[in-house]
């Protein structure tokens, strides 16, 4: 595979000289352009110590505009980093939209190192490769322009660049004993490269491999790729603009379904038949077991998120429901059992300006909590499948995409051992239309009802059908949904709390086995 | 000073019960109108341990909407807070606008121990407080309400409360041998606490004592205080509203001076004798001479980062000047001679919605980097007393105020040992025009400029005015201006990186020094 960037390619001076000034302005014309249609671009660099990574950034910073480049180095995590899913630092890093992000020892470099170290098996290097091209997909597949480096030596040419830099006493310091060994190990390293690059390089997200020898030539090759790589996503943007004008004016034609499994279960639903039909709406607490199960169950909330916190065992919350359904209640009995300090509760509503410049989920991304602590997202992603869906502001192509995206981000957030619940909170339609008529003549509830909970109302058998299809399709072993009956308040706010302790002292019983056979 | 808080009140549970139901509904509405009125609420909580501070917060959690809470607990400083000045972890746990911020253990926590553990002087503590009351004031001067709450117990209360945990097997954990330790040292801290409270109770940020020894009182104390305070001040705010309302309609009236230092300057000086008239428009570099002294300069200024960077040495660099002054030539030229991985650069533009909701200074504050880091702002906090003054953007008591908040917050970033460089980039009106006419001709460039430009160089002399007063006002011993002549392009980026490199050069001697002397 780096037989063809094993060349030993060169650039004349003066032909490097020759070609920078066009280059330049042609990308920073482009870069403005870019910024204009507000693409993101993510461009990843990796390959052989001494093959001009660093080099290769700095140049392309100092030739287009580097106030809307952001350049991003990955090394050892930290322990903010630590006590996140694995993930979690990468999505900070992306670039907004209209920016471009050049990312080095990014998402590549762990998996590649334990594998050439022999910290992880084949299968192991496998699924990681699996799991960063799940992360590819989600980016792209949200717009982003995706180009990945590997910058190229072969094992006589690194040995000879390191020789050089050590003879140099300016350069010495770039040579470490680390790299040496790193050296050592080229062939196994090399092998296990190809394996990446052969796995990953994909139509949304390609690898370039670029022989690294010869400054002069590495630095135009990468700088054309680039170049060429962005105008191509501008002209094909600006042309899938055009036929959307002409299409607009066209008759609409259902869209073709884009996958082939599980689609089938939704259709087949006929429409007031859903999950939620099957919720025994009747199921209510007197007022005296209720006050009772409540302080019990707060108790033992208590005590096991005082376990849980001394673990580091992280605890995420989420409720969905309907408008009126308790949302709000159900949080604040969970909230009075816990220590304050130790809970964030992050009401979803409109992004910000600074949510609305990335990938949907980055805005999730960017609250999960330190070890041992309590998140509760009042609404969620499944936003995405809800509202979204519902009122057209996802495209039908975004939204059944979501379900993918939903699942790996949640299979993301337990594998690194948070505790994940999802309650939905449903109410009936009449109970719905009681509560607001309650808080339109009650003074201080009346701020809660607005406009916009009457719309939603209209669409009552739109939103059960896009909840039916979200517990379908996530609703998994890992992080299931929990459905409420929530008719009766008292009922609700008992069975959400027993749910969250229950599922903690699952948690923590398996922590205790796992450290038992430690 | 404490003896009113040591009188052992208590308050009936059925008082309590009778008071809590009218009193959580006040809160509430009171909570919803602050939202609507976009106004923070900073609570801080500091006392005597086993005083409720805890218990008061969970409380106040579970009586308000906790959505729009922040709790907020400062433990020891992490590795990243370390990296970065003082304050910088309070500005990121500061409250968006409408929201109430409950914090513990902030600001006045460390100062105070270190003072009762003897590791700092009088005078140090004294210092500290000094700090405090001026971010307090720069806090409050843009609105926020704030409220300090000193939980307070006697000795033998606290010892008291200390072995009643202890005798029971659910609470003992809360006692450790440092609170023990904390509680033999009571006499210290507590005439610590009465200087601290003292100092720092002023009206605009008051103290409240609070009895801690029964936790029905204490609770509805804090509540009831609260409560006022948010609704006398929404009250305020309203009476203010409706006057300004009032006053629109009458003729203006040239407000005050608030200040009486200072003003005298700006006055004297006549329109067209600035600062800036006293720089040498002429100076220029023959090609040849900038080709090498820039070579010179960018190989010297990448040896100093360099070494900054393994000394952990920060560095900050602010641009301003007038459009078209080459502040995006200067900053590239700066940038290729450093390793863009330790570069950020933060083009200062609209606020985002998330920056708007905060202090104007939250949005610089947020981007301090990592220790060894070079930030770069391009354009900066001084948009307050440039463009948002004479735009009228700011109103004049708000940017008459900056200078003092400015100079607060340069020099905190001083203190914390960060290089400190502001440079104005000034071209004469010929220049500048000749420039924007350049770019109206070349293809590539025409995007930089803006109708805006055209309108920002009528106001040609009211921008200069504002220079004047801002370098007058903010050119520190610390932190000075370094004012570049611009009409030659050449000559300021030289001029630029020579004084960034001078900087390094200097502040790498100090640290030399200072390594020697320890």
């Amino acid at each position: 595979m780096f037989e063809t960037a094993e060349l030993g390619r060169e650039l004349t001076k003066k032909a490097f000289k020759a070609r920078v000034p066009s280059l330049r302005e042609a990308l920073l014309s482009t870069q403005f352009k870019l910024r204009e249609a507000g693409l993101p671009v993510i461009i990843l660099f990796a390959g052989v110590d001494g093959a001009g990574k660093g080099e290769t950034v700095n140049l392309l910073n100092e030739w287009m505009d580097p106030r809307w480049i952001s350049t991003r180095s990955f090394d050892d995590p930290s322990v903010a980093s630590l006590e996140r899913p694995h993930y979690w630092r990468f999505w900070a890093g992306l670039p907004p939209n209209g920016q471009i992000g050049l990312l080095l020892s990014a998402w590549y470099s762990q998996p590649l190192l334990k594998r050439v170290y022999g910290d992880i098996s084949n299968a192991a290097f496998d699924q990681k490769l699996d799991e960063i091209q799940n992360l590819e997909q989600t980016l792209a597949d949200d717009g982003a322009l995706i180009l990945k480096f590997w910058m190229h030596l072969g094992k006589d040419a690194q040995e000879e660049r390191f020789k050089s830099f050590e003879a140099d006493p300016l350069l010495e310091w770039r040579v470490t004993e680390r790299d040496w060994k790193h050296w050592r190990m080229y062939d196994e390293f090399i092998a296990n490269a190809e394996r990446l690059i052969s796995r990953t390089s994909v139509g949304h997200a390609p690898w370039h491999i670029v022989e690294g020898y010869d400054q002069n030539y590495r630095s135009i090759r990468v700088a054309e790729l680039i170049l060429e790589a962005m105008q191509a996503r501008l002209e094909a943007n600006r042309v899938r603009e055009e036929l959307r004008k002409v299409s607009a004016a066209a008759p609409a034609v259902a869209p073709a379904d884009s996958e082939d499994t599980g689609d089938s279960v939704t259709v087949d639903v006929p429409g007031p038949l859903t999950v939620l039909s099957r919720l025994d709406m009747s199921l209510d607490l007197q007022n005296g077991d209720y006050k009772k199960a409540l302080r019990e169950q707060q108790a033992r909330l208590n005590s096991l998120h005082r376990q849980a916190f001394k673990r580091g065992l992280t605890t995420v919350l989420v409720f969905e429901g309907s408008d009126a359904a308790g949302k709000g209640g159900a949080i604040r009995r969970c909230v009075a059992a816990l220590d304050a300090r130790q809970v964030t509760i992050v009401p979803v509503a409109k992004p910000t300006d600074e949510e609305y410049a990335h990938h949907y989920l980055w805005r999730f991304w960017r609250h999960l909590p330190r070890a041992g602590r309590v998140l509760i997202f009042d609404r969620s992603w499944y936003g995405r499948v809800l509202v979204e869906r519902v009122e057209g502001f996802a495209s039908e192509e975004e939204w059944r995409r979501a379900y993918g995206e939903i699942n790996a981000f949640e299979s993301q957030l337990v594998e690194h051992g948070i505790v994940l619940l999802k309650f939905w909170l449903h109410i009936s339609a009449d109970e719905q239309l009681e509560r607001f008529n309650a808080r339109e003549v009650t003074p201080h509830k009346r701020w809660k009802l607005t406009d916009e909970d009457w719309r939603n109302r209209e669409r009552w058998q739109e939103y059960e059908e896009a909840v039916h299809d979200m517990v379908e399709r996530t609703s998994t072993r890992a992080s299931p949904w929990v459905l409420v009956a929530a008719n009766s308040k008292r009922y609700a706010r008992v069975k959400v709390i027993t749910s969250v302790c229950d599922a903690l002292e699952n948690a923590l019983a398996r922590t205790d086995s796992e450290t038992e056979h430690d």
